[in-house]
């Protein structure tokens, strides 16, 4: 078995670029203070900013403490101190310091953790009881998110780099001091690293440090592409909500801020937006990730019936209504995105914005009936295949692993693997039909995470997903019965060049549907975008929530992984 | 049993007091239009507001439409519209009018379904796609969680007062027409529904015929005091998170905002904000209500260390952590009461401002040991008696019923009940020592809210509950451990007059803890707050969480019932 490993690094310097001594240089000269005055200050015994890094006072009760010491300092040293002197505007530039957080960190530790190794933040921060908004526990927030330990200063009563520090940090990791990695901007940090028996990096340029990790570590943690974060199922917060009796909607939630609705397609789960989730979460927006109707534990009867476009819509806001949020920002793919066009065209009052991965917004033609139109498009076939209820069923139920090793690849494993194809399913009797017993797992998801989606259709199987191919006619005249005007709402549209059904094509003329269209393109991607490319495809949606949600872009705490 | 029986309404002119002709005639007035113009275009058959109400075309088709309809009508007349004319500016008024719900009828409509009755009400409202804000979607909200029906024309397809209108609206109700009574301001209206075999009342005044309701309903509707909206278990969402192997904390969610976490005292569960929580989601927040730890369906181990504040608090971080939740506002009554006080002094970077019901913020006095504290408070002794494990566990769970029927009374039954003193209960050897057998429910909840109370201890008893009480000195020798200044985020604490044992007299001093500290009190209220008093607790609960998120109290969307 691999050793195991952790990298700990010093959040002043490393997580942020500045260091507070630099900060305290700045503004001696700012201030016409002598240089070294502020450092000398802090740095003396038990002054009030050490007391309060080691939390044994808050930061209110530091601040007239930390002024009569500058006083004092003056005094001693002969200096008057400006009449605008405050330290006020002090901790105001170590707060704005402390939240540029540099992006090639949190990516470097998305790449540890991914391989394996544990990650840890060390901070000299004080309890910060200023009522000055959520700064602080954004910045908790989002390393939390990215590092197995984050640990405060003001929590752990000891600073960096005593080594108690390093002690305590170690414990919660459970790594001994020979497993662990430091990095520090500061040499005295570096020594003291070395001195508790850790090894030490001194990190003078970022890129250069994190690629020497590489050597201690074996990971590469620069200039590979690791994906972004994943939430696991065991670690997410789990809501239902009944619909009416025998209806039930599950979904996991993540985030504080205005309401995201992921809407998976087929055959899924919630666990297809797993890299998108923490993400979203993080960049200022409530991630609401559902089962669809009939998926996971999103129980429902297994009639037909139920899974037309009309009943799904009107399900999604008994949902919204029973939650008692007025409005949400949609975001569908394959037949989730089918459906969140829908409920904009349907339901636009409901819907404040809405965003489609693959799945275009497709025309109403109300001369030409959905047998007609799958007929007319080859790829489509498959589709045909799945109207029968019990036949596609019975294929994909037969091995639920192999079935899952089938569907799920990626672009650039096309070339290499048994060609399915969509077209000619109905004449070959099955989707399935001519491929081999064994079939690879693809390099896109783990063995866990392919057993995850084994294991959410092991109970009920595929009749109800398959529902949602069945209700074609029924769509068609609800859909030529209701009036759509241009849509109006803010949408985004996100082609997949690869994908072999939802072509890229498909998109044009999308321009003449929606008024306020915005687009993304991923080239080198096939039809599970939200995990063959889960840095672009987050990229590109966060992009797009933000400005449609008039957020700043200015905030580098939510950084584009 | 009594008739089924059923209220329905108008929205234009009872739901909110304008009505489009009302609105119509302003514009005529404005714009120089001869009286009658705006009328005669709409009521013309087939107008484009008629079908957009119809749902045969949404806003933005009909805009278009309408403006055509008004030239040829300006034509007809030989009257010249003026160069400022826009159909735009009428909308933007009725958009206006709609957002006026009369907070009267919303109180009529709460007492009659508490009293059994149905509620609906009927709106000519058209599909508004126009991306203009969410207050149609607002509005929506706002009478789905006080009406059992809200129908719209443009989703039924027929118009108020057609017959088709009403009958959609019985079928859905599922009472025949003289089962239902209908409330219009117009007469046309009174007579359709009279027409169409309902009893109907002319709303000249809404006051008197809200009077007048009580002689078809048998229920006073206006002048009683009726409690606001209850979630009901089977209707809300619940939501579960695992906070490590073993211990899950469950939580009911309601409402899409700055997030609010609702933390209920012993012996109790999330149930008892049931009032609260659709309030505090109307008014525009995101409602947590936690079973707290060891309650209900949150479950943990029963050792006495899971239960000291350090690690109450430790597990209300990691939920927020795990929930991806960086700031909250946090209310609490009782020992949630408690709880809120010590994060917001411990944890202040996480919370957002703080509020708690009963329970004041006790002064930390590292001289007193809190057995010495308890001793000194004849009222508290009960808490002595609760330290042993096992006691107060046997007498408690003896009868389920039985403790929560002692439990539950209100300051006005106090006089008329068997005392339950908190005093002497050591030497009386138990705390329902000396009470009959046969005691009465309080007239505060009814049989299923009590025996939803008994449900929620049946599994695992009070084992759990008890122990909050059982960490005293380690809760004080923690406390005296951390520094705490005074508190500077906002904060609200509400005395109850009646509680006889957590005194509003102990709140006094609480200005020299906290900076921005906001007070209400109720006089005439017990101990179980929210139950008692729930319209008195939600007016100032949510007056000054609006206040606090300086959200504008203009909006009279969201009343205070």
């Amino acid at each position: 078995m691999a050793e195991k490993k952790a990298v700990l690094l010093n959040f002043w310097g490393v997580a942020v670029s500045s260091r507070p001594h630099a900060v305290f240089h700045k503004m001696e000269e700012l201030h016409n203070l002598p240089g070294g005055f502020l450092s000398s200050v802090v740095s003396q015994k038990d002054s009030a900013m050490s007391r309060a890094d080691r939390g044994e006072m808050t930061l209110s009760q530091m601040i007239p403490v930390f002024e009569a010491e500058c006083v004092k300092e003056a005094q001693v040293r002969a200096v008057t101190l400006p009449s605008d002197w405050s330290v006020g505007h002090l901790l105001e530039e170590l707060r704005g310091a402390m939240k540029e957080v540099q992006p090639a960190v949190l990516k470097a530790a998305a790449s540890l953790r991914h391989s394996g190794l544990l990650t840890a933040v060390l901070a000299n921060h004080w309890l910060d009881d200023s009522a000055s908004g959520d700064t602080a526990a954004r910045l908790l927030a989002l390393l939390g998110g990215h590092f197995d330990l984050v640990l405060q200063s003001c929590r752990s009563g000891h600073r960096v780099p005593e080594p108690a520090m390093f002690s305590s940090a170690l414990q919660h990791l459970g790594v001994t001091s020979q497993q662990a990695l430091w990095l520090d901007a500061d040499e005295e940090g570096v020594k003291a690293a070395e001195g508790a028996g850790m090894k030490a990096i001194l990190v003078e340029n970022l890129h250069d440090a994190l690629h020497r990790l590489g050597s201690f570590t074996g990971v590469q943690a620069v200039g590979t592409q690791s994906p972004p974060p994943a939430c696991s199922p065991d670690e997410v917060s789990h809501g239902y909500v009944t619909i009416r009796p025998g209806v039930t909607t599950h979904y996991v939630e993540m985030g504080s801020g205005p309401p995201v609705l992921l809407c998976h397609g087929f055959p899924e789960s919630w666990y297809s937006w797993r890299y998108q989730i923490p993400a979203v979460a993080a960049a200022g927006f409530r991630v609401l990730a559902l089962d669809m109707k009939g998926y996971g534990e999103s129980t429902a009867p297994p009639d037909i019936q139920e899974y037309s476009q009309e009943q799904l819509c009107k399900d999604l806001i008994t949902f919204m209504d029973k939650m008692s949020i007025p409005q949400v920002t949609l975001v569908g793919h394959d037949w989730g995105g089918m459906l969140v066009w829908v409920m904009a065209q349907y339901y636009p009052e409901r819907v404040r914005a809405v965003a489609s991965l693959n799945t275009p917004l497709f025309p109403v033609d109300p001369s030409v009936t959905p047998a007609e139109k799958l007929k007319s498009v080859p790829i489509f076939d498959y589709q045909l295949y799945f109207q029968k209820a019990g036949v596609a069923e019975a294929e994909l139920e037969k091995d639920l692993e192999r079935t899952f090793k089938i569907f799920f690849f990626s672009s650039d494993e096309a070339a290499t693997r048994p060609p399915i194809s969509t077209a000619g399913v109905c004449a070959r009797g099955g989707l399935f039909v001519g491929l081999p017993e064994q079939i690879p797992r693809s390099s896109m998801l783990t063995e866990a995470e392919l057993q995850y989606y084994v294991s959410q259709y092991k109970e009920r199987g595929f009749r109800r997903p398959l529902n949602w191919y069945r209700k074609g006619e029924a769509n068609w005249k609800w859909m030529c019965s209701r009036p759509t005007g241009k849509l109006l709402i803010p949408a985004l549209m996100v082609t997949a060049g690869k994908d072999q059904v939802l072509l890229p094509a498909f998109s044009k003329g999308m321009e003449d549907l929606i008024l306020n269209l915005s687009r993304g393109h991923i080239e080198d991607c096939g039809h599970w975008t939200q995990m063959e490319r889960p840095a672009e495809t987050n990229s590109i949606l966060i992009s797009w929530l933000q400005q449609t949600h008039e957020k700043t872009g200015g905030v580098t705490m939510t950084p584009k992984l």
